[in-house]
């Protein structure tokens, strides 16, 4: 697990860090508005005036860095509107993930005429489902609390980061593109919109449960509560017949509660656990932080060429003494004269120095005629005056 | 967060380092079985032979420190017997945090008689009572479906690490002690085991909302139920009764989901927020490791005594590039020459290389002589061809 989070973190800095060579590829902009770095995160649609099935416009989306702050956006232009919303580094859609994987696909595999030999085939684990409606639910139960409504609750505008976590993408995007100055109260249409949210919640559940974005049509409905019937609980079925449903009276997030029970359990304890885990690694790389400013501040000391020809530079002022500790800390040879590389050597005499540790340490000069014995504790004083001298100087 | 999260890890750190001079504190063996570095996690009963209150026995708990895998644990020693648990650095039991502080002591301050005007003094937020309530009745719940009892549902068996977060202690020691090998059915208990867990629960939440532990002596208990009629929510109050009541049938843990309802939402927000916290931090952390890595091998590389005379070690070699960079590096000036120190120069620069950019940089020779214009790609080069060497040279 700590590898494979470290290999994850690893991984997305570097998606991060992508960059398009744009006189290689003139139809990436070299910036837009406040930010730079562009780099698309959708493809390039074979028509450029293809318009997005779900905004009825022209969109396209990039990753960019943000002048003033440096960190990484996702912007969706849509004509000459830009949305910037947070990046999520190797982030998929729900789309990409789990329906266009040819493999993946329902409708090829004919599932339709599936007998039991086939049931389970290909078919997602129902708790990865279950992953999916808590957090589906939890925004919708978020955005709908706040007297609001998602309309983007579709395969591709959920996206997924890590094993199973969720974002829903681009809300907001029709609010704004709908604003109605001349509408005495624009949010007239909220208790409908959040209607239809929860009808495509179903629908996306109903996807996820027959792995493909066709068993939601009108045609193969019957047929698809009938698979997830043979192969899922009564509760998920429930959960698609409550959502999809005729309404008698309006719906209501918090109604699916009781069909999930539980499995809520399940969640939290993976959600406490995950933390766990991240803590417990987080703090073995805290400690590196504080290593890198030490070496930092030891470069930014030794070898210094305007103070070579000052006095307090002799052969036994601090700076020497910390020059003959670099030396220590990383010239280090073998018996027979090889050098001797050993990270652990560099980690364990700087946390000695931090810790200004009254243990001593054998200095000797590089001609062998002067050794210097001097304690942890002295070198810490040594190396603090130094570095402050330098700071108050600048 | 970001600043605390840190410290709370730096402080975990320093509370697991925690060692005891054995010489002067000689009641602390210095070492037990298999482990070394022991420390004292209970005070030292007044009277040796003092018997826990929960188990009955004389015990004492330690950290320490395995020989084996060099991880601390919490050993609790029971006469000869000692378990051996996870250590959680800066773990506080539920009897510390919440009932042993004067000011939170319930009793002290005469609520009994509370009107309204001191209604909510010092009593605790209901959303953490319910962050306990949830992890609880997980634990319990996980307990109960292996077909096993807690049996330690109890304030001082409880520990509390972070701002909220739980586990129960000493479970599993009962069941060892209480082990009767001539018994047909070692488990004939259990089922009666596990009712007593879900009154000891319903007493460590009514406690908790009444913010004393003398709440639940059958003398207060009515007077504690008024209490949290008038302070809490109806859920929290019908969810100590059932708790509490006489049954008519066996009480299950699973009951409780309904009572705890939409606040699910809540937990589980806060604990997937939270590790998206630690996550972005982590993620920063790791780089640092990177660049940590990278300034020790440009220490390794720079200045190293043993090649100074190697022809290599020319004014255009590789290892003459790497010193210009270092100075580059470190040894940045103003233009009134004052010495110019800056992490983010120096982040900035390692990254650079580290991703070998086709940025040129130019680098002065100390005298002026030389000024060379490279790239960090080809500095990038340099720098892995000389530590490759000197690594193969090792």
């Amino acid at each position: 697990m700590a590898d494979e989070l470290r290999q994850a973190i690893v991984q997305k800095h570097a998606l991060t860090m992508l960059t398009v060579d744009t006189e290689q590829d003139p139809s990436v902009p070299s910036e837009v508005d406040n930010y730079h770095s562009l780099f698309p995160l959708e493809p390039t649609p074979e028509n450029p005036l293809q318009k997005s099935s779900t905004f009825g416009f022209v969109t396209s989306c990039y990753k960019a860095i943000k002048y003033k702050d440096g960190l990484p956006y996702c912007l969706r232009r849509i004509h000459a509107l830009i949305f910037a919303h947070d990046y999520y580094a190797g982030a998929e859609t729900m789309m990409s993930r789990h329906f266009q994987n040819p493999n993946n696909n329902y409708a090829s595999k004919a599932k339709w005429n599936g007998g039991t030999a086939r049931q389970n085939a290909g078919l997602l684990p129902e708790s990865l489902i279950w992953t999916y409606v808590v957090q589906l639910t939890s925004a919708l139960r978020c955005i709908h609390t706040a007297g609001l409504a998602c309309r983007v609750m579709d395969p591709t505008k959920i996206i997924i980061t890590d094993k199973s976590r969720i974002r829903v993408n681009g809300v907001g995007i029709f609010d704004v593109l709908g604003y109605d100055n001349s509408h005495a109260n624009p949010r007239a249409h909220m208790q409908q919109y959040q209607q239809d949210d929860l009808v495509a919640l179903g629908k996306v559940v109903l996807a996820l449960a027959c792995n493909s974005v066709s068993s939601i049509q009108r045609d193969n409905l019957h047929n698809s509560i009938e698979l997830v019937l043979r192969n899922y609980s009564n509760d998920l079925k429930n959960l698609i017949l409550y959502l999809l449903s005729p309404q008698q009276r309006p719906h209501n997030v918090n109604d699916i509660m009781p069909m999930i029970g539980a499995r809520f359990y399940t969640q939290l304890d993976a959600a406490l656990l995950r933390c766990d885990v991240i803590e417990n690694e987080m703090s073995k790389e805290v400690e590196n932080g504080r290593l890198f400013r030490m070496v930092s501040k030891l470069g930014v000391i030794n070898e210094r060429p305007e103070f070579s020809l000052e006095p307090t530079w002799s052969e036994t002022g601090d700076r020497y003494l910390l020059k003959l500790f670099r030396d220590h800390l990383f010239h280090q040879v073998t018996e027979t004269g090889a050098p001797w590389v050993d990270l652990a050597h560099i980690v364990q005499c700087l946390n000695k120095l931090d810790a200004g540790v009254p243990e001593k340490v054998c200095l000797m000069s590089r001609d062998e005629q002067n050794v210097l014995v001097v304690s942890y504790a002295e070198l810490k004083k040594a190396f603090e005056k130094c570095f402050s001298e330098l700071s108050s100087a600048a």
